[in-house]
């Protein structure tokens, strides 16, 4: 089935007119001269034909093409997009509805390794680029250099000319790991996904040293768990530390959707939350509240960080606002998962 | 910040060249004749500059774009895509992974009521689209008029002619209320979403009341809660359903996500579940057995719904094949939140 699409020339033929006049008309061109009744001739045949502007075309004239690209890294080696994780779905559709206001359409790629940031803005013709949690630096050189207005998202160690927004990183992993020292836990362990050299779990882990360190708990590398940030990696992580004796008494994981593999994990290997072992998470997507036990985690507002994505790449494209580096505050939410340890 | 790409122009004057030779060998135009050492020149300039071909253009050329559109009606009069319910994420995760494997992107977007299918696929120069959920028949006319290739999937009542993804519906809602009547209820209500004319909704509220009716049990509409999909009117009903003696005894919910909130409702009315009322979910994303208790739900497999739509829509387009008509099995997954009835 091939594509069929009313063109230029289709109105032509339709209102006995050339191909020229057609598209002056449409380009609204006022460098020429074209009777009142050819333009009406013309309207006509648009109307009947039910003619639609091409804004791919269009964009080749304008250079906007009101096309914003979501790209979202696979660092962690997975194949497909992390959609499961609620996370992601919360952030595209307040993306999405609000790019939607302003007049933009989105994009959504999931880059592979091969393929840089900006191939994807130049092949497709991208106003702007918001990328989640890039890690990099070389690709978003590119796009600097030609110009392309990005903003990245949970983004470490990048040039802070570009736009950002980001969430208090490592004030999460210490809030979350000062809590549990708080309820008398010494032996912590962190769940976490792949560790790059910068990245937000890689922020979430510093904020969890320093609270050790900070309240003279000793630290101990076997109690660092990386693996995905992924419901079955949880699982995995769950059912091995449910069968080693020496395993912490509370586990901070980095992500609600880590913990709830987690969780899972550890009741099937016969544990109980939080009597046996504690959990807190991070994200509090509404899930959280949901889990037997409910998930103490720490509180991150997706909503306002996708929002502000979209109106700091908008703001760039309409040159209304030089860049911007947003960072976003987060708490910790008590709920059930953590027990009270009476220390010896 | 303005949009800065390299163009033929700047690779001309990089090579010393003019733009129309330029031109000439970037489209591989076989009706001219030009030096090895000028393409080589243009080679060399091209591959210093960085020029990547704009993919806008060349669609323009091609009538391909490898752009496929994912459109999302606001069926549920929300204004944001509803990407917190799992299975819109699931659905996307594995449907963007198959269409990049296949080198197609994807322009995602949720469309309103103003906005027909076949503007967007016009304006974007989409090769083709995939619509999750349409209503509307007038639409997908202006569709297949246009020879736009389109696949439909969870969509009702419309022209067989197209291709089309979705599931046995209606034995869902009969499997989700035939369980329910063999564990002793009698009185059991349907929690759905906007009822359409023609809609997956209705086809479960059909599979509810043929069980009904199978097995003699009286049917009563006061029992037929229809708000949105959404877990914040499952929270809603919940707690209105919890306040009122005269409620049934078992709900079936026509979505998991409603029935996490309507089971959050319910909890926080001071009900428990199953002991005060049973509960029944439908999709079986990967939280229904994480929740408190473990939801007992019809199982449809979202990962399979979203692969054969991209693969229906790619053929399509490349012309592979005719258009089918897939219709996937649905399970019933007993888990703890239904309770057995002692009838008198």
């Amino acid at each position: 089935m091939a594509t069929k699409r009313i063109n230029m020339k289709d109105i032509a033929q339709e209102a006995g007119v050339s191909t020229a006049t057609v598209s002056y008309i449409i380009n609204k061109r006022s460098d020429q001269v074209i009777a009142p009744q050819t333009i009406k001739k013309v309207e006509e045949a648009i109307k009947r034909l039910g003619y639609v502007p091409n804004l791919g075309a269009r964009a080749l004239a304008s250079r906007h093409s009101h096309l914003l690209g979501l790209l979202i890294p696979q660092t962690e080696k997975e194949t497909k997009l992390m959609f499961s994780n609620s996370f992601y779905g919360t952030f595209l559709s307040n993306f999405e509805y609000e790019a939607r206001k302003k007049g933009y359409n989105i994009l959504i790629s999931g880059t592979s390794a091969d393929e840089s940031y900006l191939d994807v803005a130049q092949k497709r013709s991208l106003d702007g680029i918001v990328i989640v949690g890039v890690e990099l630096e070389s690709d978003i050189k590119g796009l600097k250099k030609n110009g392309i207005p990005a903003v990245l998202v949970d983004s470490y160690g990048m040039d802070k000319e570009l736009s950002s927004v980001t969430i208090d990183d490592e004030n999460g992993g210490f809030l979350a790991t000062e809590y549990l020292i708080s309820m008398g836990h010494r032996t912590i362990g962190i769940a976490t996904g792949y560790l790059t050299k910068e990245g937000v779990n890689t922020e979430r882990l510093k904020g969890y040293k320093h609270a050790l360190s900070a309240h003279g708990v000793p630290q101990d590398d076997t109690y660092v768990y990386s693996g995905t940030i992924s419901y079955e990696y949880g699982i995995e992580l769950g059912l091995s530390l449910a069968k080693s004796p020496d395993r912490p008494t509370a586990i901070f994981a980095t992500a609600d959707i880590l913990a709830f593999g987690l969780v899972k994990g550890l009741k099937k290997g016969g544990l109980k939350i939080p009597e046996d072992i504690s959990v807190v998470g991070f994200d509090d997507g509404f899930m959280a509240s949901n889990m037997e036990p409910a998930l103490t985690t720490v509180r991150q507002d997706v909503d306002s960080k996708a929002r502000i994505a979209a109106q700091l790449v908008i703001d760039a494209i309409e040159e209304k606002e030089s860049s911007s580096n947003i960072v976003l505050p987060v708490s910790l939410v008590e709920r059930e998962s953590v027990r009270k340890l009476v220390v010896n």
